[in-house]
């Protein structure tokens, strides 16, 4: 992408209105245009992202079975009837609506519900499972207050998926690999280190519920936990009971700043009882179906990317989410020589399946790095005089700025090598 | 993909309250789900048909320079105010609802205000024009009726595109490009030589609008065409004046039943000027900038696909947007190497890049080739004694059943050909 046609351009403040960090920065570099309080459009760069983001998610979710499907944003009132969440006394993030032909709809905050209601036309008999299933859904929360940018908006990207299961078993199998595969998932986003499989307040069904808290200072949960004994707990949940149920004392857990960017929950066969969801066994006896559902909050997890890795200069993109590998920059200082020389890279990356942000911009070095630093792609490459007359291209790497010389033959051997 | 991992099944018969053939074919042969009326899930099968109906577009509009954003389902009331918009008087299809922080919004039917307000942080200077955005949006449009299946929805996925021109020479040159562009779209998904760029009531700006209509026994309008000139005119602009400016007569047009498969608005400026979207020219002064916008209804094409083509036994999908290029079917009647054979070209095909639906269940023959007819793949492999002892696949186009023998040694190369 020549950076000369691509409409964003770099603003040197956000909007006053806007006051988390990982926002402003998004809203400076160009990614996210902000419509109203926790109401984000995607831009060319931001949309980029988010597909990097959702494509990790997907691959990780195919690899444990997953089936991906796309539910509706319109929900039925009479189906969340059922389960008693249309209440706004019961739920209160529900926007509603009235349609033109009479009643009340409902916009999806989650798709729980549906999905199992839809599932009584694919599951009849034991045969029919297990099945999973999940979707990248818009979700419409009506948010009182809306202050973390793109980690708690009123409108949010979010990976949600579904286990149905015959047995008990079966189930726990299946949400043990979903643990596994969010760990892979944290893993590839540079996360894995700092993100704790976290104790928390259970539903009607379990003691406690599992999420994924990564450590970040802005973060908006505290847990507590061991490194070494790979412990952790949501505060929610710090108590004598849960202590001694983890065999662990209060003096051995450190607390700290954390956001949720994973949760799991064991429905058991609640939801399958309140909606009628069963299969008949080899005796034809109809059993409720064991149930869980999955979360991952795409766009929250690029607002804590941006918050956990951002410098003062701006965003700082791992490779596998970065927009794109890596930014071209051209210097030619009015050298025809260096313009030729920059296309020609452009061009060769192209030839190689590489798309690289060019900027083939007529401004001043400084602006071109100024701005290069705030978007953040990890990889830097430098076309000047200097560079051509070493027969190389000079690489920058945005997280510790250390450069080296990158002869033009081992460029794309280069940008292919593991960090 | 193993058909008998996928979830959904056949169904004999679709639910009583849909009438609209498109969604009749389409739910009982499990690509999408009914939520309610004019709102649809899309399944596994359904959403790789939606996905790959949005890559040949997104590849024709990246050609003409089209960059690709996504904006946001909640809009703001002041914002539509400004365009007097906002009205239920005006616009007939508004979802609204109301903020717990206070205030209304409204759901995105539309996106031409937020886009154009959006413009005014990126265009100031001539230097900034021109930019061709689009989106591939779920809009929500409160309809009062929803009897077409997913060919008029209350929620529905339309690539929208919008232009914004320095000039009217330019704006008019980007505005036929466009046209070009949604010809080559047309001639990918196999409806070129039905699809007509139709003259139709314009707006506040210009005589006609230019609607894309492709002829379907089933369309819910009315155009009037005459093939060798190439021209087409719809029922609601078909008077005097109109044949005169086309220097066309009554007598040499055709009337026929079609649906409306895109349309392009020329706002002048019209928009700007509502909403103050300004550049400044080199001498400074502020003037409007040109607008157009552009659409294409995704899920409307995908239903009028189905439409078109489908016969007494099923959908037929054409191979630019089938849920996957072949239908592998093993007829093995107990006969293990039968499966080992099925199971050595499923491989195969993975290890070609290609993903075959395989029905691999331990169903009756007759059953697999009626769920086969149902689904419409364009093209299936059938694995038997009979087809082994050739040392060979039985091929069957799904369009005329015409079948081949095609040795193993062949298999790729048959799927790569040309139709």
């Amino acid at each position: 992408m020549r950076q000369s046609h691509l409409f964003t351009k770099t603003r040197k403040s956000a909007p006053k209105d806007e006051v988390a960090k990982n926002a402003q920065l998004l809203i400076r570099a160009g990614y996210i245009h902000k419509e109203m309080a926790g109401v984000y459009a995607y831009l060319p760069l931001g949309l980029r992202v988010v597909e990097n983001i959702k494509k990790i998610v997907r691959e990780e979710m195919n690899k444990i079975g997953g089936q991906e499907i796309i539910m509706t944003a319109l929900q039925r009132k009479e189906l969340w009837e059922k389960t008693k969440r249309w209440s706004d006394d019961v739920v209160d993030v529900w926007f509603k609506s009235t349609l033109k032909a009479g009643g009340e709809v409902g916009f999806g905050w989650s798709h729980e519900e549906p999905i199992a209601e839809m599932m009584k036309n694919y599951i009849s008999s034991f045969r029919d499972l297990p099945i999973f299933v999940y979707q990248f859904q818009t979700k419409l929360r009506n948010e009182l207050r809306a202050k973390s940018g793109i980690m708690r908006g009123r409108e949010f990207v979010m990976k949600d998926m579904y286990s149905f299961c015959l047995t008990e078993t079966d189930h726990t199998k299946f949400y043990n690999q979903t643990i596994e595969a969010y760990k892979r998932v944290y893993e590839r986003l540079g996360i894995g280190d700092d993100t704790f499989v976290t104790f928390a307040s259970g539903g009607a069904f379990t003691q406690f519920s599992h999420e994924f808290q990564t450590v970040v200072e802005t973060g908006e949960d505290t847990i507590y936990i061991n490194r070494e004994k790979g412990i952790a707990v949501n505060e929610e949940v710090l108590n004598d009971e849960t202590l001694k149920s983890l065999n662990i004392t209060r003096d051995e857990l450190e607390g700290v700043k954390t956001a949720e960017v994973g949760n799991i929950f064991n429905f058991g066969t609640q939801k399958s009882e309140e909606l009628g969801l069963r299969y008949k066994n080899d005796k034809g006896e109809e059993i409720p179906v064991w149930m869980g559902s999955y979360g991952i909050g795409i766009t929250r997890l690029m607002g804590l990317l941006v918050e956990k890795f951002a410098d003062t200069k701006g965003i700082v993109w791992s490779k596998e989410v970065s927009p794109y590998p890596v930014h071209l920059i051209s210097i030619s200082n009015g050298n025809t020589d260096v313009v030729k020389e920059s296309e020609r890279i452009y061009e060769l990356l192209l030839e190689n399946g590489i798309e690289a942000l060019y900027d083939d911009r007529d401004v001043r070095a400084g602006e071109k790095f100024a701005d290069s630093d705030l978007i953040g792609i990890p990889t830097r490459f430098i076309v000047s005089e200097k560079t051509m007359a070493q027969g190389a291209v000079e690489a920058v790497s945005r997280v510790d700025g250390v450069t080296s010389l990158v002869p033009e033959s081992g460029i794309i051997e280069y940008l292919g090598r593991k960090e």
